[in-house]
Protein backbone atom coordinates (compact mmCIF):
# COMPACT_ATOMS: atom_id res chain seq x y z
CA UNK A 1 0.00 0.00 0.00
CA UNK A 2 1.60 3.75 -0.34
CA UNK A 3 1.85 4.86 2.74
CA UNK A 4 -0.43 8.47 4.38
CA UNK A 5 0.38 11.74 3.53
CA UNK A 6 -0.22 15.46 3.54
CA UNK A 7 -1.81 17.14 1.08
CA UNK A 8 -3.62 20.30 -0.03
CA UNK A 9 -6.91 22.13 -0.36
CA UNK A 10 -7.10 25.67 -1.57
CA UNK A 11 -10.01 28.20 -1.00
CA UNK A 12 -10.53 30.70 -2.89
CA UNK A 13 -13.01 33.30 -3.30
CA UNK A 14 -14.26 36.97 -2.51
CA UNK A 15 -14.06 38.40 1.04
CA UNK A 16 -17.52 37.84 2.39
CA UNK A 17 -17.88 34.49 0.32
CA UNK A 18 -18.05 32.88 3.52
CA UNK A 19 -14.76 30.94 3.88
CA UNK A 20 -14.06 30.60 7.55
CA UNK A 21 -17.73 29.97 7.99
CA UNK A 22 -17.36 26.58 5.73
CA UNK A 23 -13.96 25.94 7.32
CA UNK A 24 -15.34 26.36 11.07
CA UNK A 25 -18.58 23.80 9.87
CA UNK A 26 -16.04 21.25 8.37
CA UNK A 27 -13.34 21.68 10.46
CA UNK A 28 -14.03 18.57 12.84
CA UNK A 29 -14.65 16.21 10.02
CA UNK A 30 -11.89 16.69 7.72
CA UNK A 31 -9.40 15.20 10.29
CA UNK A 32 -5.62 16.76 11.46
CA UNK A 33 -5.24 20.15 9.39
CA UNK A 34 -2.77 22.98 9.14
CA UNK A 35 -4.24 26.73 8.47
CA UNK A 36 -1.59 28.13 6.41
CA UNK A 37 -0.87 31.33 7.97
CA UNK A 38 1.39 34.42 6.34
CA UNK A 39 4.78 34.89 7.30
CA UNK A 40 6.14 38.59 7.93
CA UNK A 41 9.15 40.34 9.09
CA UNK A 42 6.95 43.18 10.89
CA UNK A 43 7.39 43.17 14.46
CA UNK A 44 5.02 41.19 16.65
CA UNK A 45 1.77 43.99 18.07
CA UNK A 46 0.25 43.91 21.47
CA UNK A 47 -2.62 40.82 21.31
CA UNK A 48 -1.08 38.81 18.40
CA UNK A 49 0.34 35.83 18.78
CA UNK A 50 3.29 33.48 16.90
CA UNK A 51 1.74 30.69 14.31
CA UNK A 52 -2.00 32.36 14.96
CA UNK A 53 -1.87 35.59 13.03
CA UNK A 54 1.66 35.06 11.62
CA UNK A 55 4.95 33.14 11.48
CA UNK A 56 7.06 36.10 12.48
CA UNK A 57 10.77 36.03 11.20
CA UNK A 58 13.76 37.98 10.94
CA UNK A 59 14.59 40.17 8.06
CA UNK A 60 17.26 37.61 7.53
CA UNK A 61 15.71 35.00 7.28
CA UNK A 62 13.18 36.20 5.01
CA UNK A 63 15.59 36.59 2.45
CA UNK A 64 17.51 33.33 2.92
CA UNK A 65 14.17 31.74 2.55
CA UNK A 66 13.44 33.82 -0.58
CA UNK A 67 16.89 32.56 -2.17
CA UNK A 68 16.26 29.31 -1.27
CA UNK A 69 13.04 29.60 -3.23
CA UNK A 70 10.39 29.35 -0.37
CA UNK A 71 8.45 31.21 -1.07
CA UNK A 72 5.02 30.96 -2.85
CA UNK A 73 4.60 34.47 -3.06
CA UNK A 74 6.05 37.31 -1.15
CA UNK A 75 5.57 41.83 -0.99
CA UNK A 76 7.11 44.50 0.97
CA UNK A 77 4.49 46.86 2.41
CA UNK A 78 5.76 49.90 4.07
CA UNK A 79 9.61 48.38 4.55
CA UNK A 80 8.42 44.84 5.83
CA UNK A 81 8.12 41.45 4.30
CA UNK A 82 4.90 39.37 4.20
CA UNK A 83 4.79 35.97 2.32
CA UNK A 84 3.58 32.38 1.82
CA UNK A 85 6.50 30.28 2.99
CA UNK A 86 6.75 26.35 2.19
CA UNK A 87 8.35 25.64 4.77
CA UNK A 88 5.49 25.41 7.24
CA UNK A 89 3.56 23.84 4.70
CA UNK A 90 6.03 21.17 4.21
CA UNK A 91 6.30 20.35 8.13
CA UNK A 92 2.82 20.03 7.92
CA UNK A 93 2.31 17.88 4.86
CA UNK A 94 5.54 15.92 6.21
CA UNK A 95 3.10 15.53 9.32
CA UNK A 96 -0.09 14.03 7.13
CA UNK A 97 -2.02 16.98 7.21
CA UNK A 98 -4.64 18.71 5.23
CA UNK A 99 -3.01 22.20 4.85
CA UNK A 100 -5.44 24.53 3.63
CA UNK A 101 -5.11 27.90 2.19
CA UNK A 102 -7.04 30.85 1.91
CA UNK A 103 -5.53 32.74 -0.85
CA UNK A 104 -6.08 34.80 -4.17
CA UNK A 105 -6.46 33.51 -7.85
CA UNK A 106 -2.68 34.06 -8.01
CA UNK A 107 -1.63 32.09 -5.07
CA UNK A 108 -3.66 29.20 -6.35
CA UNK A 109 -1.50 29.18 -10.14
CA UNK A 110 1.46 29.44 -7.68
CA UNK A 111 0.62 26.55 -5.49
CA UNK A 112 -0.97 24.05 -8.53
CA UNK A 113 2.98 24.87 -9.85
CA UNK A 114 4.99 23.35 -6.98
CA UNK A 115 1.98 21.37 -5.44
CA UNK A 116 -0.44 20.46 -8.18
CA UNK A 117 0.00 16.59 -7.86
CA UNK A 118 -1.45 16.75 -4.08
CA UNK A 119 -3.39 19.82 -4.59
CA UNK A 120 -7.36 20.06 -4.57
CA UNK A 121 -8.75 23.91 -5.62
CA UNK A 122 -12.23 25.46 -4.52
CA UNK A 123 -13.22 28.60 -5.85
CA UNK A 124 -16.16 29.96 -2.81
CA UNK A 125 -18.66 32.40 -4.37
CA UNK A 126 -21.73 34.19 -3.17
CA UNK A 127 -24.63 33.25 -5.68
CA UNK A 128 -24.49 37.29 -6.86
CA UNK A 129 -22.63 40.71 -6.72
CA UNK A 130 -25.50 42.30 -5.17
CA UNK A 131 -25.83 39.21 -2.98
CA UNK A 132 -21.92 39.79 -1.94
CA UNK A 133 -22.53 43.50 -1.65
CA UNK A 134 -25.25 42.87 1.08
CA UNK A 135 -23.12 40.72 2.92
CA UNK A 136 -20.54 43.58 2.99
CA UNK A 137 -22.03 46.14 3.71
CA UNK A 138 -23.90 44.04 7.01
CA UNK A 139 -20.72 43.53 8.31
CA UNK A 140 -20.24 46.56 8.78
CA UNK A 141 -16.29 46.45 8.81
CA UNK A 142 -15.26 48.19 5.82
CA UNK A 143 -15.56 51.29 4.66
CA UNK A 144 -17.77 51.83 1.17
CA UNK A 145 -14.30 52.49 0.11
CA UNK A 146 -12.93 49.64 0.60
CA UNK A 147 -16.01 47.63 0.38
CA UNK A 148 -16.06 48.56 -3.33
CA UNK A 149 -12.41 47.41 -3.91
CA UNK A 150 -13.36 44.21 -2.58
CA UNK A 151 -16.52 44.13 -5.07
CA UNK A 152 -14.15 44.98 -8.14
CA UNK A 153 -11.51 42.49 -6.90
CA UNK A 154 -14.13 39.70 -6.93
CA UNK A 155 -15.44 40.54 -9.96
CA UNK A 156 -12.06 39.77 -11.72
CA UNK A 157 -11.15 36.88 -9.91
CA UNK A 158 -14.67 35.31 -10.80
CA UNK A 159 -13.57 35.56 -14.35
CA UNK A 160 -10.79 32.96 -13.67
CA UNK A 161 -13.18 29.66 -11.19
CA UNK A 162 -12.53 27.98 -14.68
CA UNK A 163 -9.01 27.48 -12.95
CA UNK A 164 -10.49 25.85 -10.03
CA UNK A 165 -11.37 21.73 -9.64
CA UNK A 166 -14.79 22.93 -7.92
CA UNK A 167 -17.03 25.83 -7.77
CA UNK A 168 -19.15 26.48 -4.70
CA UNK A 169 -22.35 28.52 -4.52
CA UNK A 170 -22.44 29.58 -0.75
CA UNK A 171 -26.04 30.38 -1.29
CA UNK A 172 -27.33 28.10 1.57
CA UNK A 173 -24.69 27.58 4.27
CA UNK A 174 -25.34 23.83 5.42
CA UNK A 175 -25.42 23.34 1.38
CA UNK A 176 -22.23 24.93 0.66
CA UNK A 177 -20.57 22.97 3.84
CA UNK A 178 -21.92 19.28 2.53
CA UNK A 179 -20.39 19.72 -0.38
CA UNK A 180 -16.98 20.96 0.74
CA UNK A 181 -16.70 18.46 3.18
CA UNK A 182 -17.17 15.91 0.50
CA UNK A 183 -14.36 17.83 -1.35
CA UNK A 184 -12.14 18.01 1.75
CA UNK A 185 -12.21 14.29 2.28
CA UNK A 186 -11.64 13.33 -1.19
CA UNK A 187 -8.88 15.56 -1.40
CA UNK A 188 -6.89 13.37 1.06
CA UNK A 189 -6.72 10.56 -1.40
CA UNK A 190 -4.25 12.33 -3.79
CA UNK A 191 -1.28 10.92 -3.57
CA UNK A 192 2.09 12.82 -4.24
CA UNK A 193 4.43 11.56 -7.58
CA UNK A 194 7.15 10.67 -5.77
CA UNK A 195 5.31 8.45 -3.69
CA UNK A 196 3.25 7.01 -6.85
CA UNK A 197 7.21 6.67 -8.66
CA UNK A 198 7.53 4.98 -5.25
CA UNK A 199 5.38 2.59 -5.64
CA UNK A 200 5.99 2.02 -9.49
CA UNK A 201 9.52 1.05 -8.50
CA UNK A 202 8.30 -1.52 -5.74
CA UNK A 203 5.10 -2.69 -8.14
CA UNK A 204 7.72 -4.08 -10.64
CA UNK A 205 8.63 -6.93 -8.46
CA UNK A 206 8.64 -9.81 -10.96
CA UNK B 1 -27.32 28.15 -8.34
CA UNK B 2 -26.10 25.76 -10.98
CA UNK B 3 -27.93 23.46 -12.22
CA UNK B 4 -27.53 19.56 -11.91
CA UNK B 5 -25.08 18.46 -15.09
CA UNK B 6 -23.72 14.72 -16.24
CA UNK B 7 -19.95 14.51 -15.26
CA UNK B 8 -17.00 11.51 -16.60
CA UNK B 9 -15.29 9.17 -14.18
CA UNK B 10 -12.37 7.24 -15.98
CA UNK B 11 -11.35 4.02 -14.72
CA UNK B 12 -8.24 3.12 -15.84
CA UNK B 13 -5.79 0.01 -15.29
CA UNK B 14 -4.50 -3.71 -15.89
CA UNK B 15 -7.42 -6.13 -16.52
CA UNK B 16 -6.94 -7.95 -13.40
CA UNK B 17 -7.09 -4.85 -11.28
CA UNK B 18 -10.48 -5.62 -10.59
CA UNK B 19 -12.85 -2.65 -12.11
CA UNK B 20 -15.47 -4.35 -12.93
CA UNK B 21 -15.48 -6.27 -8.94
CA UNK B 22 -15.18 -2.62 -8.08
CA UNK B 23 -17.81 -0.98 -9.92
CA UNK B 24 -20.26 -3.23 -9.21
CA UNK B 25 -19.86 -3.23 -5.20
CA UNK B 26 -20.46 0.55 -5.36
CA UNK B 27 -23.15 1.20 -8.52
CA UNK B 28 -25.78 1.56 -5.36
CA UNK B 29 -24.34 4.35 -4.37
CA UNK B 30 -23.34 6.19 -7.30
CA UNK B 31 -26.63 7.57 -8.31
CA UNK B 32 -27.68 7.07 -12.25
CA UNK B 33 -24.75 6.18 -13.81
CA UNK B 34 -24.08 5.19 -17.86
CA UNK B 35 -21.10 2.78 -18.44
CA UNK B 36 -19.57 3.60 -21.63
CA UNK B 37 -19.61 0.92 -24.22
CA UNK B 38 -17.65 0.37 -27.67
CA UNK B 39 -19.56 1.35 -30.76
CA UNK B 40 -18.68 -0.97 -33.66
CA UNK B 41 -19.71 -1.94 -37.53
CA UNK B 42 -19.22 -5.61 -36.50
CA UNK B 43 -22.26 -7.69 -37.48
CA UNK B 44 -24.14 -8.65 -33.89
CA UNK B 45 -23.21 -11.83 -32.87
CA UNK B 46 -25.82 -14.53 -31.21
CA UNK B 47 -26.50 -13.51 -27.90
CA UNK B 48 -25.78 -10.36 -28.11
CA UNK B 49 -27.47 -7.32 -27.24
CA UNK B 50 -28.00 -3.72 -28.87
CA UNK B 51 -26.29 -1.46 -25.93
CA UNK B 52 -25.33 -3.89 -24.19
CA UNK B 53 -21.95 -5.75 -25.77
CA UNK B 54 -21.75 -2.75 -28.57
CA UNK B 55 -23.82 0.10 -30.06
CA UNK B 56 -23.89 -1.84 -33.55
CA UNK B 57 -24.06 0.99 -35.97
CA UNK B 58 -23.68 0.97 -39.88
CA UNK B 59 -20.33 1.68 -41.49
CA UNK B 60 -21.95 4.99 -42.96
CA UNK B 61 -22.77 6.12 -39.66
CA UNK B 62 -19.45 5.48 -38.42
CA UNK B 63 -17.54 6.88 -40.57
CA UNK B 64 -19.66 9.85 -40.75
CA UNK B 65 -19.12 10.50 -37.07
CA UNK B 66 -15.39 9.66 -37.77
CA UNK B 67 -16.08 12.85 -39.76
CA UNK B 68 -18.01 14.80 -37.78
CA UNK B 69 -15.46 13.94 -35.32
CA UNK B 70 -17.23 12.54 -32.66
CA UNK B 71 -15.14 9.68 -31.72
CA UNK B 72 -12.50 10.21 -28.54
CA UNK B 73 -10.53 6.78 -30.55
CA UNK B 74 -11.30 4.21 -33.06
CA UNK B 75 -9.65 1.33 -34.85
CA UNK B 76 -10.42 -1.39 -37.85
CA UNK B 77 -9.66 -4.95 -37.16
CA UNK B 78 -10.48 -7.59 -39.87
CA UNK B 79 -12.72 -4.70 -41.45
CA UNK B 80 -14.90 -3.48 -38.77
CA UNK B 81 -14.31 -0.16 -37.04
CA UNK B 82 -14.52 -0.09 -33.44
CA UNK B 83 -14.53 3.13 -31.57
CA UNK B 84 -15.57 5.20 -28.58
CA UNK B 85 -18.20 7.34 -29.51
CA UNK B 86 -18.94 10.41 -28.01
CA UNK B 87 -22.78 10.74 -28.75
CA UNK B 88 -24.25 8.11 -26.61
CA UNK B 89 -21.87 9.82 -23.92
CA UNK B 90 -23.01 13.36 -24.79
CA UNK B 91 -26.53 11.89 -24.39
CA UNK B 92 -25.79 10.76 -20.99
CA UNK B 93 -24.56 13.80 -19.80
CA UNK B 94 -27.30 15.48 -21.15
CA UNK B 95 -29.65 13.16 -18.97
CA UNK B 96 -27.21 14.15 -15.77
CA UNK B 97 -25.56 11.23 -15.22
CA UNK B 98 -22.32 9.86 -14.17
CA UNK B 99 -20.42 8.28 -17.15
CA UNK B 100 -18.10 5.75 -16.74
CA UNK B 101 -14.91 4.80 -19.08
CA UNK B 102 -13.31 1.58 -18.74
CA UNK B 103 -10.05 2.68 -20.73
CA UNK B 104 -6.63 2.94 -21.39
CA UNK B 105 -4.20 5.56 -20.70
CA UNK B 106 -4.28 7.06 -24.00
CA UNK B 107 -8.22 6.65 -24.02
CA UNK B 108 -7.72 8.61 -20.96
CA UNK B 109 -5.67 11.39 -22.05
CA UNK B 110 -8.20 11.65 -25.02
CA UNK B 111 -10.74 12.43 -22.90
CA UNK B 112 -9.15 15.06 -20.49
CA UNK B 113 -9.50 16.68 -24.27
CA UNK B 114 -12.39 16.55 -24.71
CA UNK B 115 -14.38 16.54 -21.43
CA UNK B 116 -11.02 17.81 -19.13
CA UNK B 117 -13.43 20.30 -16.97
CA UNK B 118 -15.87 17.57 -15.62
CA UNK B 119 -13.82 14.40 -15.86
CA UNK B 120 -12.36 12.25 -12.73
CA UNK B 121 -9.16 9.71 -13.54
CA UNK B 122 -8.43 6.77 -11.48
CA UNK B 123 -5.97 4.86 -11.91
CA UNK B 124 -6.73 1.32 -10.52
CA UNK B 125 -3.97 -1.15 -10.02
CA UNK B 126 -3.09 -4.55 -7.95
CA UNK B 127 -0.46 -3.76 -5.49
CA UNK B 128 2.35 -5.62 -7.32
CA UNK B 129 3.19 -7.49 -10.84
CA UNK B 130 3.28 -10.62 -8.97
CA UNK B 131 0.08 -10.62 -7.71
CA UNK B 132 -1.28 -9.62 -11.08
CA UNK B 133 0.14 -12.42 -12.00
CA UNK B 134 -1.16 -14.61 -9.92
CA UNK B 135 -5.21 -13.14 -10.68
CA UNK B 136 -5.18 -13.53 -14.15
CA UNK B 137 -3.14 -17.02 -13.66
CA UNK B 138 -6.19 -17.68 -11.32
CA UNK B 139 -9.04 -16.75 -13.85
CA UNK B 140 -7.89 -19.36 -16.05
CA UNK B 141 -9.76 -17.25 -19.29
CA UNK B 142 -6.32 -16.42 -20.75
CA UNK B 143 -3.62 -17.99 -22.59
CA UNK B 144 0.02 -17.77 -21.00
CA UNK B 145 0.45 -15.52 -24.46
CA UNK B 146 -1.96 -13.28 -23.39
CA UNK B 147 -1.20 -13.61 -19.76
CA UNK B 148 2.51 -12.20 -20.80
CA UNK B 149 0.96 -9.63 -22.95
CA UNK B 150 -1.15 -7.93 -20.44
CA UNK B 151 1.67 -7.85 -18.02
CA UNK B 152 3.57 -6.26 -20.24
CA UNK B 153 0.80 -3.61 -21.41
CA UNK B 154 0.49 -3.17 -17.39
CA UNK B 155 3.92 -2.65 -16.60
CA UNK B 156 3.96 0.21 -19.44
CA UNK B 157 0.62 1.39 -18.53
CA UNK B 158 1.76 1.85 -14.19
CA UNK B 159 4.79 4.36 -15.64
CA UNK B 160 1.63 7.15 -16.64
CA UNK B 161 -0.32 6.69 -13.21
CA UNK B 162 0.81 10.32 -12.87
CA UNK B 163 -1.57 11.47 -15.35
CA UNK B 164 -4.57 10.35 -12.97
CA UNK B 165 -6.43 12.51 -10.30
CA UNK B 166 -6.51 9.28 -8.05
CA UNK B 167 -4.27 6.43 -7.91
CA UNK B 168 -6.45 3.44 -5.84
CA UNK B 169 -4.00 0.36 -4.93
CA UNK B 170 -6.78 -2.87 -5.09
CA UNK B 171 -5.05 -4.75 -2.39
CA UNK B 172 -8.54 -4.98 -0.01
CA UNK B 173 -11.59 -4.91 -2.20
CA UNK B 174 -13.61 -3.12 0.83
CA UNK B 175 -11.21 -0.56 1.08
CA UNK B 176 -10.38 -0.27 -2.53
CA UNK B 177 -14.12 0.11 -3.17
CA UNK B 178 -15.01 2.55 -0.31
CA UNK B 179 -11.89 4.91 -2.14
CA UNK B 180 -13.57 4.40 -5.57
CA UNK B 181 -17.13 5.36 -3.45
CA UNK B 182 -15.54 8.86 -1.77
CA UNK B 183 -13.74 9.60 -4.98
CA UNK B 184 -17.10 8.86 -7.79
CA UNK B 185 -19.39 10.99 -5.19
CA UNK B 186 -17.26 13.72 -5.40
CA UNK B 187 -16.45 13.87 -9.33
CA UNK B 188 -20.32 14.39 -9.51
CA UNK B 189 -19.33 17.97 -7.92
CA UNK B 190 -17.33 19.11 -11.19
CA UNK B 191 -19.23 21.71 -13.24
CA UNK B 192 -18.57 22.14 -16.95
CA UNK B 193 -16.54 25.25 -17.80
CA UNK B 194 -19.84 26.47 -20.31
CA UNK B 195 -21.78 26.32 -17.17
CA UNK B 196 -19.55 27.86 -14.98
CA UNK B 197 -19.28 30.81 -17.39
CA UNK B 198 -22.91 31.08 -17.81
CA UNK B 199 -23.17 31.51 -14.08
CA UNK B 200 -20.29 34.20 -14.02
CA UNK B 201 -22.08 36.14 -16.81
CA UNK B 202 -25.27 36.59 -14.37
CA UNK B 203 -22.92 36.81 -11.13
CA UNK B 204 -22.50 40.21 -12.27
CA UNK B 205 -25.77 41.23 -11.82
CA UNK B 206 -25.36 45.19 -9.84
Amino acid sequence: MIEKNGVVLVLSGPSGAGKSSLINKIADDIGDYYFSISTTTRPMREGEEEGVHYHFVSKEEFTADIENDNFLEYATVHGNYYGTSLKPVRKALSEGKLVIFDIDVQGNMAIKNRLGDITTSVFITPPTLSELKRRLDNRSTDTQEVIAGRLKMATREIQRTSEYDFIVVNDDLDVAAEVLRQVAVTARLKIPHDKINEFVQNWEDL
